[in-house]
């Protein structure tokens, strides 16, 4: 007789979504779209969210932080990131030991200090994760059990993680559809600096920008279809967008510090007539840009 | 008996398209489809280009420039605004005294010097327009006959034109589908700076900073649908953004020196931990761009 591995399909007998937004909410929806999850409950500190979370059959049932932390066999936390230090604190008491926690934190290295003060002993049990995919929509109205398909997902696993805890965060990324790729905290931190947050950065500033200048109002008449995509990221969320920059405050101080220079030494190629540097500049740009939705194709 | 106006359809007998690219090839198409122009004449600096547009059927013939003004009579400039001086120059000698000519230049006080100079003395023929439509494609390939349909289209006569001149560009307008705007050449050129000039020139500064960054490759792999939208415009032809910014110097320059300003206070913020100013930042931000696009639909 031969042995026989058996692969079991990945499944989660009950799913917790911790903020049952556009990213707990789409986690939530492609899971039990996947055919891969039994009960889904939902914490959250709006009962009207979780509420309408319900309607929209995003999750079976809501319930507090402690009552997720006991029931659940997987743990997704997606909140804005300032509210994730009391929300480890309080599941920590009742979590199940068995558990295993992922999150959709836009930032890597102080999600993982709030969880290391937090979950204390138990912090093995969290794998973090960061789904590159969003919307400027917000709520549970907004999710999609779509929204990931295809997107990349980072995972930052800790030393003390066992191997079958991460396959388990894997599996479940895999389910919802995204592709993903390893990486260590601080350059995870960098590179969303610089292609995400940075974006968001100069895009908002530009909207006050010209809302505060004159005749903003001939102007925002005027404007067309290259700035609305200029200017579509700053319609997000104030409140997560101010924890990001506070949560990675150290690579967007060194992305901003260098972009300002870049934006100086062409202030002053313009400021002296130097259109041979503009032209090199725009040459730089243009090229990289499609080279990189080359790369995306 | 009653007398009966009969009021002519719009009607072009022979309209000559100079530069037939994105924008000179729409406005052919445009009209053609509308059902409203005889013949297409195509003039240009590379003869591949013109081929390439008689065989997309945009236009019928390529000319030369003093055939083309010869032969029409009416006449849309669409090249990059470095070349206009000679264009007109190049109009002037063998001009039809009944051809109307009009643009489609990104910035209009210097369209309208270069026209001075070029037309001497029959700059009355030039009805100045800019047409706020585009596509980060290039080349008569990009050409398409919906690309102005309700689209603004800036219009700044001058004291010199006849009424009848400014009805009939007016006329071919509406006819791809445009919404006009009267405005003065000033305020045009300050409008655009804000609202599409200094969108490109962030996006591509951003783009020549983000390739000159450490790990830009990896950056670049995680990129996503936010910086896909913030750097879109990026990709737009250099030598019409060079010759952009050269020709709206002075409105980009008071532009660049305010951003500059509302760029180093968010700095300012985020060095000093002040992430209140940020909140509020971003809410007017968010809010400002959520107003515009309940005012788009």
């Amino acid at each position: 007789m031969t042995a026989v591995t058996k692969t079991e399909p990945f499944h989660i007998s009950t799913l917790a979504i911790v903020g049952v937004g556009l990213i707990g909410g789409s986690f939530a929806a492609a899971l039990r779209q996947a055919g891969c999850v039994g009960r889904v409950l939902g914490a959250g500190r709006r009962p009207e969210t979780l509420q309408e979370a319900v309607r929209l059959s995003l999750i079976d049932e809501a319930v507090s932080l402690a009552e997720a932390a006991q029931r659940a066999d997987f743990i997704f936390v997606a909140a804005p990131v300032g509210a994730f230090a009391a929300i480890f604190a309080g599941l920590k008491p009742t979590l199940n030991p068995k558990a295993v926690m992922t999150d959709g934190g836009s930032t890597k290295q102080n999600v993982i200090e709030a969880a290391r003060e937090g979950l204390q002993d138990r912090i093995a049990q969290f794998v973090p994760s960061h789904p590159m995919a969003g919307s400027h929509e917000t709520g549970p109205q907004a999710a999609q059990a779509r929204l990931y398909q295809g997107k990349r997902v980072v995972l930052t696993p800790l030393v003390e993680n066992h191997p079958q805890d991460i396959a388990r965060v894997q599996g479940a990324w895999q389910a919802c559809g995204a592709n993903l790729v390893m990486l260590n905290p601080a350059q995870h931190d960098a590179a969303v600096a610089a292609i995400s947050h940075m974006p968001h950065w100069v895009a908002a500033l530009f909207m006050q920008h010209l809302t505060q200048s004159d005749d903003a109002a001939l102007k925002l008449e005027l404007a067309g279809s290259g700035f609305r995509d200029f200017t579509r990221v700053a319609q997000g969320s104030p409140e997560m967008w101010r924890d990001i920059f506070e949560a990675n405050r150290q690579s967007m101080q060194t992305e901003i510090a260098t972009f300002r220079k870049v934006l100086e030494r062409a202030e002053h190629a313009l400021n002296t007539g130097d259109y041979a540097y503009l032209q090199d500049m725009l040459e730089v740009a243009s090229q990289a840009r499609r080279d990189w939705v080359g790369q995306q194709s």
